[in-house]
């Protein structure tokens, strides 16, 4: 499910309902799908020197596990871990496991939605935070992240 | 896992302990085990002309990925999403996603339980909610779709 | 004011404003006047072997007193306390006298509207809730009654 | 409606729901009936030296003008709001008007009930409170009546 | 009860208690009685081509009758709702129904008493507020009034 | 120090500081001091057929041991612990053991006062409170034990 | 900055961004400029046979300055502190050091904005507050000052 | 996944990021891998005539089917939820299902850490909490599982 | 009042109305007395080769002086401070002065009492925490304290 | 236990664990002892011309009783109530008693500790607060009392 | 102050004490001086095509008229409001007026300090949030700028 | 505007409408001006070999650059922000990068005063705090700075 590579890698998390986008709301998100996004990324990381691998889930538990997974593989996480953003203490601890830059991303300016997303579990454990610039926040922080490794 | 029909159909969702209905505290819960009511269903649905599908999950992502399929391939949804009611982001994220009618439904009365119950994730952004009238929540879920689709 | 039948009764009660109902606001209320409804609730009454009748009143205190008034000459009732249900304590107060089932009826999606609006009085003693189905809400508890008496 | 005297007199105001005390929920409330109570009170109210006038209401609004009509008329006032001494600002309002004794009564301990009865909105503005001793509440009121005027 | 007129009519509403006007703490709220108020708006209504109608009500119930009663029949509203300020959904409600200019009035600064009056029910609904000039707010309201109409 | 007699008993305890009852602030206690109010008691006990104690503490856990000391020695108790009953859980522990009528006192009318002595820690647990009537309010207590024994 | 004249004066003190009414967002605040508004009140001000001078700054400490300048100075002040409003106790504290009536005026309607606008830290010192009619709303307080002084 | 004797058996459920015990910040939690745990609670269990079955899931889903999988198979609990524990209202409901007794077990002082992991969704539902005592605490649940069963 | 002793020693502190435990409410509390509790305690202590001493008090303050005492003479401390954990700010502070192992026991299931037993003023500052077996827990806290010294 | 002097005195009352001052955690609050302090205080008092008595107690009660004592022996209080600074109505009300100036001290700053220290039960009854200086803030207050008197 | 260019232009803002950066605590904010990132910008808006000014006020009311300024001369907006990011509804209201882009950047994880800085006033109106990452903030800030444009 | 010395100085910073000290209110504040303090301050201060400065500013931003300013030049600041207190973190963020001693100061009881009073933004991170003094309390902390430096 996640692949590894022998040089430096980073992993780009993106959180449950991603993977609808581009197909629903383009007024909102944009027309850009996520496969559109990771491509892209991939080939900034390339013109930065970093080999970008990328996993979508639905799952807490799977997003437990992928951030468990690039301890000791990985040099870097960007992480839009979406809804599980506001409700997911497990979420939280396994990124209190690692040791390496994390980056959050949001697509959209959440202090705009509903009272319930402007709570993030996890800004106070990350490096630093980009938040409403759409799919250009990923590669924002592509470039953050390539600095602070 | 989910069925697709090429005719009109109607997806019931139902969340997390669901399975055990009529199992444990039927004096609470009554003896219909899930598997009754979901007959009963299919049954009033070929009356009323729609066909309903049912599925039940005890996980947070799976309901997410379930609610996803029903887009382009259902015209209707009822869901009772049980613990998932007052705690999932994510499940409203994935409603958000979809342009026709959802019902909400609870079989017991959520009000005289505990106040973190009393909150629903999901009730401002369905087309209607019934709440507290055991398995025939379902009938009358299905009776009310039935009439806005 | 409060007529009686012979036979088993169904007192349904609407709250202070709806008798402009189907007068202003259509698009959020429907063109369906108040006398529409109770109409088509005699209607449905009659074929589920139920005597409907129906009171509107702007008055805490006269929603009390039709309240007491169904004890001992009523079977079940139908209440959409409209503003009182968000702060009548007497309402409240009335039900708690009653030992037959009470349906909560609300037109419109309270959860969509002001804060205020999202507490009731009275969910957590009634029997079940139906809220958001416009007028078919009404229909949808009449049926349920029909079954729980 | 509210007679009056031409000597030293004390109103009782009782408020919504408390007509039916005595027929329903005796384990809770006893089995005295207002009516019962209301001659008890006068037959103490005799013994005292008081002419004691009783008043019920299921109204807010004729509660409000019961208060108002003791003015110059009375010189003391025993009430017990029930559920209107939670939510009714109106009534602070009118007993604000009056400069004799007022002494507030409930009939069960409202501590113990639901939280929204622990809050009265005119505690701290009446003489006295008297809580929990069913009817006997009343009548230790009026002693205590009898002894502030 | 509510008299109309054929020309350009304005209401004016009066809350509980406000018929105590003059009459009882008159160093709050002065001496001039509400007969007097009243018949000094219809003399500068007159002199600004206003047809004033001026109600007084103790009853929530009656507020809301008397709002709903304008439509169709009134050009504006003077509203001073007093205790229901605080307390009344319904009366929200029925000036939801309206859609000609209402202006909120109110005697005292409400800010400068308990903490339960600072919060209006109505003041966002309204077309504006006017707080804390005694008798003189109905005036300058009726002035605003004549401006927007 | 708690003296026991082998006929039916009363307890009454008061709390802290109010052995300066009478000494200081006559202007709001009045100028009965502890020691008149006690002898008012045991006088008024006499005729009510009660043998009345009384007790004064200003040590928490001295109410505590005189409470338990009531158990199989006495037949109800009075109790006003002023600063204590808004802070001690230990008290309303002792209270909680007890199984013969409690009534709580307050000399002044606590809702008149600080917010934080609004809140008694053991209203939802005694038979009735009496509040606001100076010393009054304890005769008028012995009068509701001597009916409740 | 702030002129003085011999005879009775009236000060208008406008707060920060008011420099730009009429200039940004006339759907919402007008076409009439701070000028326009200000030449407007001084015209009525010389039918009302007052001298009214006006101030404009984006400064808390000016605000407070400005206020200072009143005393001994002027007879009256109309302010709209815009933004300081709803954050500063220096303007507060000023105003407390007046003596002469002070009236509050908010061009919009403060209740249908977000609710850090709802609390003004200075509407229980002033002694009245005109809100939500716009550019009227100055005149209707110069007019309400005029009777005040 | 979860295997089941025929004779008295214990189930133990270890939360999200457990599985990384003893592999990262060993200064907080200890060298004890959860390996280590288990083996040592199979040996205590044996001395104590228990046979334990020990689980761990990073998933939400998978606690509740594990809980769920218990009954009529298991004849007592311990679960430590861990990030779950302040989060899930399904392994709440999971556990509501099963009758016989559950202990709850957290590694480190969970009040010594964000406030957001003070409360526990189900230690009002547990037969006992034991907290702070690291791997110990596992043990000390087994012996008192022992003398509960 | 509290003996020392040469070797090894673990004071055990119960707080107020503990010495009633199994006089009243045996159904909750167990029909083991406090001294049946002490005795086991030592006798298990014997075999953990702990000099175990115990005291119990109805007062804070002798609870803060017997906690002061330990210091250089115990080596670890197991406290139930009943009613004192939820409101005693001097206990916490003397327990902040001791530098050896103190656990937390409580007999019930605070969390199924009332919502001010939720919360205890000293266990982010103990080792650990037993609660809800009984009489079980101090057993428990024992054998862990033996482990902990 | 508290002597009286014929001439002007002053009565410093310290709370529970002060009487540990200089014996533990020297880091936070130094070296000097209770002792060493009260030395300090008589010796300034000498030179201020004030009779300076101590008291340390680590009961409630005794600090009430404290308290009480000087009422009509002394002319000032220096009180740090330590711990019952935050959780003592009873000392509130002890010193409400009292007419001389009364002045509170803290040696550590308390609004750099637990969020419950921030609040003082006594602070808007004193005459003045000093706060963080350690030992020092006692000599402070007994200058600013010498002044006060 | 404020230089204006004839070319595409975009203004920097820095907030109170950004002056004293490189100053004071580089081991929090880094040793680049504010003039170190002014210049570092200019340089990479050279390179990026855009005019890069630069503006560091420690005044509310000259960061207001700052923000006008930009209207009709500026095309974007990066602003650190740093303290005023808190507590600024002036600051809000100016932003409120421009129609460009405008993006907010914070040096430091403002999640990890205190709770009061958790809030920002103006994050739900900007175009996106950059938090965290150091001077290199406004590197990215400028980058995302460039693409908005 | 500031001025600085060759030997050891103290900078007193009096924050908004201080400068009216002593002209108006005098019940509350005092008869003495600014000036006098001052005044009575740098006399003081060479008794006890400091050289004091003075500073007064109604501005937020000239209070935090009047406190840069003192870095480098100054030993010791006491300071009184008077409305600024409350508000303002940009005042807080100029005294976190001072790092000599700095001691709050309040003329009045700030606890006496509106709730919103009672908080001070810098109280935790200044050496000390005197409150409640009037004049005498700038005094105390020049005293008590003395000992500081």
């Amino acid at each position: 499910m996640i692949q590894e590579s022998s040089e430096a890698v980073v992993m780009v998390i993106h959180g449950p309902n991603l993977n609808m986008l581009g197909k629903r709301e383009p007024e909102i998100y944009g027309r850009e799908t996520l496969e559109d996004i990771d491509r892209g990324l991939e080939d900034l990381g390339g013109r930065l020197g970093l080999d970008v691998k990328t996993y979508q889930t639905n799952h807490e538990g799977c997003m437990v596990e992928a951030i468990q997974a690039t301890i000791g593989n990985h040099q870097g996480i960007i992480i839009n871990p979406a809804a599980y953003t506001h409700t997911s203490v497990a979420v939280r601890d396994a990124l209190l496991l690692v040791d390496f830059p994390v980056i959050e991303v949001h697509l959209s300016n959440i202090y705009r939605r509903e009272p319930f997303r402007h709570k993030s579990m996890i800004s106070d454990i990350v490096s630093g935070v980009i938040s409403g610039f759409g799919a250009k926040g990923y590669r924002l922080a592509l470039r953050a992240l390539a600095e602070l490794i």
